[in-house]
């Protein structure tokens, strides 16, 4: 009861206070609200009622008051500042560039900060900077720098410009009521219609494709077309620029088609790049980045066009694509960085406060996701904002519980896809997608290795420092090309030293590799299994992984089947990208005086040759020591594969490559081979204690027991002796099996035996 | 009122249940007591009165109450196991050695909980593990395993033979008055006194010098010595053997003497080690190692014989040793690694729980301490520990704030020392020490540098992984010797390519730099200054390192100055160990396209050469990133000036090295050279927003303006164009200067001038 009467009189106080600082304004805006019936703004983002609903809770839903507050300073202090909107004339890093990104941040900032505050200092600087914005758009010229395939009006790329008015598009909602309808017209005459034609119909090559850029480019168009209530604008977001017709074979800076199959628009980005599971065919990296433009689109038109049913669209794809990228991250939140995703990019993202909270409020409550974003300790100050706020506040959040998980490829779920394998602190991605459009990576079959976070075998990422001006502008760098997505950088095979899809892009983006199966249902053992008959021509490449928590081994352990048939003899290169400290190996190496490349071209010319040896027994070993954890590597050889240690920065003139090891298993001329790998993480070493726990490997012996083309038996022997059978099904989709090895008879149900 | 009558009630409700369950034990206890009036044991580390204490404080305290309960919660455990002692036979690593050092730390902790929870069963089980020791050790031979120049019986080595004892003296004192006359005569006939005697007056080599091996057999010694109440043992303990004469030029496996000048016995090893500022000469990792010998040995002195004073002995050396040990700690609590440190050993470590709880309770209460305590979320149970508890419970800690400090090395203060030069969240650490005995570096005047805890310059530290049996058997590996210790691996000059003293200890340990001047006054200039005429016959080298944070730049920047005057022409090489990406040099430099080493030895084999350059302006730049933080060296060059980029890692066959990277500044064929530079810490990238800031130098333009044998001036330029002077006096100590460069007149006080 005291608390309840607490809140009253909370609320009653800051009613009071807006009222008696803002009578005026509040009068004016009611005059307003009545003469123009038709005017329910906002509407977009925030509605009349969220509005009515969030001033009601303030000062009594933490997370959100603390978002708030941090905004209002912020805005505060740019206000202070004055308003500048400079002739355009840098890149990104330049003031003008800079300045024109800023203001649009704060110009919705202050768009939702006059609705939450009812303070009209916000409204009318808002409108002040969309004044100046007027006066300078109605003749501005295109962008002095010539870089980018469509250059923008206020930034070098139409991209910005984009980014822009999704950003602007909230700002004049927000405000719309506090203007005049003579305001409204010369803002809409001279500054937001030319401005959506122009990153239209005027850039149709940035527009009207199935492309991360485009879907900003639709967001923002229809955003503002929602705003102004403009039918035309708002089905050219959605359906792209009716009756235009585009060069199929154009292609962009990044070797992608601009648009090969005519398909354009908002809708036709939301079904090209997701898969019915959710998965963003170019990785959790960039569905981060175009998570925002889907999202803040669609709560719009779940707003003002509720008959769209935008979040049902494709079987409420947008939503379960949030479930899917957050399932695309580490212990520690950050995305896997499949093709080309910068390392360190996570969940804490606002693009992803933005998912969390959308997600949250739209698509059924799951308490799992109030756990992130209490991690996250932001929210939107929006009605979905409010609704995580609430649930925060009334304690209803769940851990955000990740699981092992299979995410189709395609736009109809049947090209490729990504498993997650997961047990205790174990995670194992294993990429079998699609080429992942121009920013995609030749790594059939490729995998990472994390415990709980760190990167245990890695997948390089990208080759680039994203902003970082002093590395070739921040963009992109010449060896994400000649390393990052050539094959050798990637933990699966390379025949004959040469990419997958001889790193042709039209090649690659043909084919995908195809599930065999994916098992998650036992919690001892998470297997997937994914097959490719493309990357090499007359080769067939099968792949089964296993993470297996077996009650005689301290932590879960992987176990890797790699079966390679081909039609004529190849050399096969297969690497460990382990990352650490080498303890130990059971074979003797030699290391060179001088350190020489691997080879000339396909990445090899960036890798040196460390270490070098041929294998003395049927099994190699390798233990390394990484972030306080050990780590064993035991690999099925025999005398004729050779073991190089490599290290990445071999002809890397700029220093751009991260100096990092590798140790590949080399197979000469041979036609069909298996390799047959397990990754045991285990004990531990503090340096504050110097103690070192279990730092041996638990298995004496892995062994090939049965090879064909139906099945492959390994027998894993731990140090103690006791032996277990894994038994993986190549073939034979039936779910029983009868199978006599060495006179023994084995009958199962399922994919794969495991006793 | 509530709350103090909840307490009572509380520790009414303990003692209830204590009284009730151990009536017996109690009265059996008191009967002893009263019998035996000279028992007025526990004495040593527990005190009658402290347990008395504690008993009425549990369960109120809760840093302790933690403590204890971790602690029965082990006890318990390995108390259901049962007890094994078994025949030594192992190395570390294996079960003997680890069973009998997990003895020791049981027994310990089992006779406290005797104390405190006054609970018989782990006095029995203390003294059943104490009697089986006593039938097996009689007839014990020396260890089997024979690397030691001072075998064990228990163990391989007398060092932890004398860990044992310390161990366990505090457990027979917690036992005392449980036993019985008779058995306490067994044990001290066949056990304890054969086994003091063991290793001391049978390895003199061991236990008759200044080492910190023979701390610890001197406190093993002299703490049995204290329960036993054995003058004699006391004697030997503080003062060594009595009438022994040693070889005075036998030298122990790592090179150092065992006993040259005869000194001897625990006062000895308080004396000779420490300096009067409390600096350790072996640097922080073994101090922290010695500390609890020294310290767990004085707090029984200090209750049983308070007339020797011990914590006043040297003028307080030892409780001064603690500050000067949490000092040389980074950000988070790291040891700097000077000498044969290993990284990442830091105030966690159990021996700084001691520490600073004993340094809390015996000196002074100092509330900044109980921080520390707080991290450590620990205590010691004993009177200390009790004091500690107490006063975090009732919020009397302060933040533990390292300020800028000098501490001079040698049993006088007068043999060199280190500086630690702290602003905001830089730290610079600059050594200038004598050898440091057998586990020094030939690394005079060298220095590191810290971000918040992040190395950005970093010291190599040793090699070595502690403990990890694949290393080594967790020895020292021989890069130690090859690496590790050489000059070329320190931010030093070497000078034609030949470490200081030519590596040779004997010479390196006669001589030391000495201090021009320290200065940390000013909270805006912190500056060390330091020279050394030995490393080299006939060359001299002035080292005058300042962190300055100036209002024209974000953060403090390092000002580098290194002076050297030689009576001959040479080539010196002077590193820049950078950790992090390159990012940017105003230099053009060529890559190898195979990697040698930059020589054959003294270090030089181990690094590879990555990169090549002559400088091509006055100052030479070199810009890198590291954990999300940008770092910019800039030096004073000309164009005969060569810039090499190395790598570690060359001649390394057993991967024992870090791959780290340098930019090493080489002058060849110069009499006298000045290096000037320049490190700026600025700015900051993250992978989540991706932005990066300020990520550009601040210096337009580094300048040497008048360099003579009295003073150095440099100016420093801001890219705004805003210059600075700093001079620094080279030679003059009088405190009054003038000065005249191009005409202009400069008049400070103090040693430097900065405007």
């Amino acid at each position: 009861m005291n608390n309840s009467r607490a809140s009253f009189l909370a609320i009653t106080l800051v009613l009071l206070i807006m009222l008696s600082c803002k009578e005026k304004a509040e009068n004016e805006n009611q005059e307003a609200i009545s003469v123009e019936a038709e005017s329910n703004h906002p509407n977009l983002i925030l509605t009349q009622k969220g509005v009515k609903d969030i001033r009601a809770n303030l000062g009594h839903i933490p997370i959100f008051d603390k978002s708030l507050a941090e905004t209002k300073a912020e805005v505060d202090t740019e206000m202070a500042l004055g308003i500048d909107t400079p002739i355009p004339k840098d890149y990104s890093g330049g003031y003008t560039h800079a300045r024109h990104k800023r203001n649009m941040i704060i110009l919705q900032k202050a768009g939702v900060l006059y609705q939450i505050l009812n303070d009209e200092k916000y409204a009318k600087y808002a409108k002040n900077m969309l004044m100046q914005y007027e006066g300078m758009y109605k003749t501005l010229p295109k962008h002095p720098k010539t870089r980018s395939y469509a250059r923008g009006k206020l930034f070098w790329q139409c991209l910005n410009d984009s980014n822009w008015l999704v950003y602007v598009s909230q700002a004049y909602d927000c405000i719309y009521n506090y203007l005049t309808e003579e305001e409204r017209n010369k803002l809409e005459t001279n500054l937001f219609k030319p401005f959506a034609d122009y990153i239209s119909i005027e850039n149709p090559q940035f527009y009207n494709r199935v492309h991360n850029h485009s879907t900003w480019g639709n967001a923002a168009v229809g955003m503002i077309g929602l705003v102004m209530n403009d039918e035309e604008l708002i089905n050219r977001a959605l359906y792209g620029i009716r009756g235009l017709e585009m060069d199929k074979t154009a292609k962009d800076d990044d070797g992608g088609y601009i648009n090969k199959d005519g398909k354009a628009g908002f809708l036709a980005n939301i079904e090209e790049p997701f898969s019915p599971d959710g998965y963003y065919n170019e990785g959790p990296y960039y569905q981060r980045y175009a998570m925002y433009p889907f999202l803040i689109f669609a709560e719009g038109l779940h707003h003002v066009k509720p008959e769209v049913k935008i979040f049902e669209y494709k079987e409420g794809v947008l939503l379960k694509s949030i479930k899917a990228l957050l399932n695309l991250s580490d212990a520690d939140g950050e995305f896997f960085p499949l093709n080309d995703g910068q390392k360190g990019m996570s969940y804490y993202n606002s693009a992803l406060v933005s998912a969390v909270d959308i997600s949250y409020h739209f698509g059924g409550q799951d308490p799992g996701l109030l756990s992130i974003a209490k991690l996250q300790n932001s929210v939107l100050l929006d009605d979905s904002g409010l609704a995580v706020a609430l649930g925060i506040k009334n304690g209803e959040e769940k851990p955000f519980d990740k699981k092992s998980i299979n995410l189709t490829d395609g736009p109809n779920g049947n090209q490729g896809g990504v498993s997650i394998l997961r047990n205790e602190e174990i995670e194992l991605v294993f990429k079998y997608t699609s080429q992942g459009s121009s920013h995609g990576h030749y790594d059939k079959l490729s995998y990472s290795l994390y415990d709980n976070g760190d990167e245990v075998i890695q997948d390089y990422g990208l080759a680039r420092f994203v902003n970082i001006e002093q590395k070739g502008g921040g963009n992109y760098l010449k060896e994400n090309k000649t390393w990052a997505k050539q094959t050798i950088a990637h933990n699966t095979v390379t025949q004959n030293e040469t990419s997958h899809f001889k790193g042709e892009f039209e090649t690659g983006n043909k084919y995908h590799p195809d599930l065999n199966y994916f098992s998650s249902k036992d919690t001892r053992i998470q297997v997937a299994s994914a097959k490719d008959v493309h990357a090499y021509p007359g080769t067939e490449m099968l792949r089964t992984m296993a993470v297996i928590k077996d009650e005689d081994f301290e932590k879960p352990y992987v176990l890797d089947l790699m079966r390679v048939t081909s039609d004529k003899a190849n050399q096969y290169d297969f690497p460990y990208y382990f990352l650490g400290q080498v303890l130990q190996t059971n074979f003797e190496y030699k290391i060179p005086e001088i350190l020489k490349p691997l080879g000339t071209k396909n990445g090899y010319q960036h890798l040196f040759v460390e270490g070098s040896a041929k294998a003395q027994s049927n099994n190699s070993k390798l233990s390394w020591l990484n972030n306080g954890k050990f780590y064993t590597l035991t690999t099925v050889t025999t005398a004729a594969d050779d073991l190089l240690f490599t290290r990445i920065g071999a002809n890397d003139p700029d220093f751009n490559l991260r100096r990092e090891a590798a140790l590949l298993l080399r197979r000469k001329n041979v036609k069909n081979t298996t390799f047959v790998s397990a990754i045991e993480a285990h004990g531990s070493y503090s340096t504050v204690t110097e103690s070192a726990v279990n730092s041996k490997s638990n298995i004496a012996d892995l062994k090939v027991v049965l090879d064909t083309e139906d099945y492959t038996a390994i027998m894993i022997t731990t140090v103690k002796g006791v032996s277990k059978l894994f038994i993986t099904a190549n073939t034979n989709t039936e779910p029983e099996h009868k199978l006599t090895i060495s006179n023994k008879n084995y009958e199962w149900s399922g994919s794969y035996y495991f006793k």
